[in-house]
């Protein structure tokens, strides 16, 4: 295997030879050819086209000299291995293992890293199919009907995208129980409150979710939900026999005299990758089935797969990743947009918003160097058609380009639907995230200078003949990969989040009383109303 | 009156004088003296602390200066009088007066403008306070339980972000029916199918919202709804007696045969800016009952006039906005966020991205000239303390500065809170917010540069005691304040949106099937599966 070096982007000389070419002009090149040849299967029956993303063969060529240069698929190799990517925290980065083996064994203190995800997996099957089944009930002797997942940042964005994305689409098994699910993440105390008071607590299996098992927000949430289901409740009602934890082998959560259960991930596993650890397969499975899971990672492998391919022309995470950089880095555009059309993906741009700017937002390199360029770029979505009718005003007309990432299904989840004016709302649907592709792209001239439209806006699409479990773990690996890939060109450690820790010091600061910063004081006084 | 002018930003003398400025160093000056001093209360209890932007004396004089020079207190009074400020579409601009009165009638075709929004809401109460009696009833004769808006855009996110708000928070009169509230807005049939599948269709009001009554996506969902539950029910349902609609006086949605009854906006007040009219009006009485309503209209008001002070310095929406010009086009910084630390305002970002980006996205002032600067910014957030475990990495670590807007309440909505630990999930909430206002602001030294936080980061916050109604309204009309005042530096019109027609014209151009525009098929086509 050829050695692995890690060099800063603007050293590499495919970079330097991207920032001397001319600039495609979008409306002048986008033609059929492109729009039948711009394409790569991503996996999961997705197809990721990028005619519409301002590149030419010119620009595609040199890109792909900068895969190469930057040895994007050695490093993924790398990773996929067991090599300790996450530099800063000296840990391995192992969330593909959760949903298949594509390199050699990733051994450590003697056992296999992928059967220890798969034995988990195994117990969470099994434990969910006697939930299911209502052979495990309640304190009171009830089935459970409801679970409620109480987690954080990875421990929540992540799964609650995924659970509402399928939640239409899955037809339930008329012998199992259907389990509802709901979230619990913030401090807040009206969060755990609003989800509490609408469900029935004898029926309801809680999932706590932290890596840690210190999370501040989880256990602070854990004990709110325990504090309400004792005062409600008759004495009968033991809370944690409604509890099942999600977490480190070695965590206090791990401790099972309290819980029903334990299930475990580990220090491999970064919090927003992981979905398709027991992090997101205890819930989707108690959901859903352990089917829709299995599914779910059938999908991601295949995405995973996918971005093995050296060659970015048949690698869809990998050329993503690679005209994203040219977006950011020599185009200097600093945000970009994630608009699914599909109603059920509503919370699927938040968590991509996590997975990018939590992975990418970073200063230094991983050696700790400070950077001179720019890397990760700011990340916002909401499904179309409803961001047509509020913020693209200003990505048609606004001053600034955002380029923008489409996502479309040929056919709905339900099988409701009706035609009204001879069509019906999947084909209007599919029909106005076409039109917006070619509105941004060739714009529109108009003699009054307030109706026209410059044009020249980049947009790529995913798509596939329907939203399911494959499609959306195929789709969910290839942001991970696409992140993962701008991480190694950014020459950064997209694994860690060493921008969070400033805010959890101050926090304490300010509830220990024993503070010493007067300003951090003043402001916590004026929130505590005793200005 | 002085004569008003409207000149673009960049022919401002104060303009100029900003740019020569030296930037001020946030570490070096936020104190507590500037956290005492730099906060203006803008209505409903709330105040607006801007100690921790990076703004001092010397740039807020020049600010002062450039709100004199630009009028805005002059356009401000000018909009409030009926002059024509949304100039392309030739209208008035009105929706301060749904909640008020502050200066001169303003007369159209001999009618009282404010007369007019007044009685609409008259109306609306009588109409309301009915239903909630269960005077009347579902077409099957039984009272209504659950009302449905079916809008988009305007019609969806600001009474959508309200009444997610207020839900909690509302104690609901016990002699009155409680109506819980739901919105369907996008053409995806999946979301009309997954509303009125969980819903008991005897018990339901649909309130169709559409300005002109011919929005595709609003009528798409209509009959949708009317065909699903034509199937699903018995004969003796009619569905039009279970439908009201928000529309204008002449729309085809005013047929008031067709439906229970109707009430009127008119063009004069834009989509984005309804949430105070019927629009919001009509769903947020039903669930909550008047009296809230009027609560919500009342903090509106007072914010409205607070923003008619002609000292920026104690006009909290015009140094927003002032401080936000100066952060957009001297600093450079092309995005902000916004940071409720409440759980209840999670869609309320949502909002203000329609608010801001769909008015101030514009690249020609208001006589239609191109402009050579910046207008509104990409706006983006999702509820604190849930984005502290997400994409805060990239705020306190990225390559780019963001601005942010933090908002923040003494108390819960909800009575419900526990110690954990010696403190409150709200006092450990509030703890969270005040610690990332300063490590923003201050940041941290660290010898190993992966934990170096750079500080220097700016960042607003608007406080009040409780999130309610009132408060609700005045935080509505600071933003929208504060969004006009920017369009008047900036001299956009703030108020059309031609961004969104060429989008419009393509999805009918694919629909027809007579289509010249090949490229328009072939993405069509992909989508359909045809491929």
């Amino acid at each position: 295997m050829q050695e692995i070096t890690y060099s800063n982007l603007d050293t590499l000389k495919s970079f330097e030879a991207l920032a001397g070419r001319a600039v495609p002009d979008l409306p002048s090149i986008l033609d059929l050819r492109r729009i039948g040849d711009y394409e790569i299967p991503t996996g999961g029956k997705l197809r990721f086209n990028y005619a519409a993303r301002k590149v030419d063969e010119s620009v595609l060529n040199v890109l792909a000299d900068l895969a190469e240069e930057a040895g994007l698929s050695r490093k993924y190799r790398a990773l996929l291995s067991g090599e300790i990517m996450n530099t800063g925290e000296r840990r391995m980065v192992l969330h593909h293992l959760t949903r298949g083996q594509l390199e050699g064994d990733v051994i450590e203190n003697g056992r296999s890293m992928r059967a220890f995800y798969r034995g988990q997996l195994e117990r969470i099957y099994e434990f969910t199919d006697r939930v299911r089944s209502g052979e495990i009930r309640g304190s009171t002797g009830k089935t459970f009907t409801d679970v409620v997942q109480i987690g954080i940042g990875g421990s929540d964005l992540g799964p609650r995208a995924l659970y509402l994305a399928l939640k239409n689409s899955v037809s339930r098994s008329p012998e199992a129980l259907v389990l509802e699910g709901h979230f619990i993440s913030n401090v807040d105390p009206d969060d755990a409150a609003s989800i509490v008071s609408g469900i029935d607590a004898e029926r309801t299996l809680f999932i706590l979710v932290s890596k840690s098992g210190t999370t501040q927000e989880t256990l602070t949430n854990r004990d709110f939900v325990i504090d309400l289901l004792r005062s409600r409740h008759m004495k009968e009602l033991v809370p944690e026999k409604h509890m099942i934890s999600v977490t480190s082998e070695t965590s206090p959560l791990a401790a099972k005299a309290g819980y029903l259960d334990s299930f475990f991930i580990d220090d491999y596993i970064g919090g927003r990758y992981s979905s398709t650890s027991a992090v997101g397969g205890v819930i989707l499975s108690l959901a859903f089935g352990r089917h829709v899971f299995e599914e779910l990672l059938e999908g991601a492998h295949e995405a995973d797969r996918n971005a093995l391919n050296e060659d970015p022309f048949r690698n869809a995470s990998m050329m993503d990743a690679l005209i994203g950089v040219y977006e950011r880095n020599v185009l200097g555009y600093p945000s970009t947009a994630v608009l699914p059309y599909s109603q059920a993906l509503q919370r699927f741009p938040a968590h991509l918003q996590q997975l990018d700017m939590e992975s990418n937002g970073k200063s230094v390199n991983r050696f700790g160097e400070e950077l001179s360029y720019h890397t990760g770029p700011v990340v916002f979505g909401e499904p179309g058609t409803n961001g047509q009718h509020s913020f693209y005003q200003l990505l048609h007309q606004g001053t600034d380009i955002v380029p923008l990432q489409f996502i479309g299904f040929t056919s709905s989840q339900r099988d409701s639907d009706i035609e009204v004016d001879g069509t019906t709302s999947q084909t209007k649907l599919n029909a106005n995230l076409a039109a917006q592709i070619i509105a941004f792209a060739k714009g529109k001239d108009d003699p009054d200078p307030n109706k026209r439209f410059m044009g020249n806006r980049p947009s790529s699409l995913i798509y596939g003949p329907r939203l399911n479990a494959e499609s959306l773990g195929a789709l969910l690996a290839h942001f991970e990969n696409k992140v993962m890939f701008q991480g190694f060109l950014w020459n950064v450690n997209s694994f860690d989040q060493e921008g969070v820790q400033l805010g959890k010091i101050l926090t304490s600061k300010a509830l220990s009383g024993k503070n010493e910063d007067r300003e951090l004081d003043a402001f916590f006084s004026l929130l505590s109303g005793q200005k």
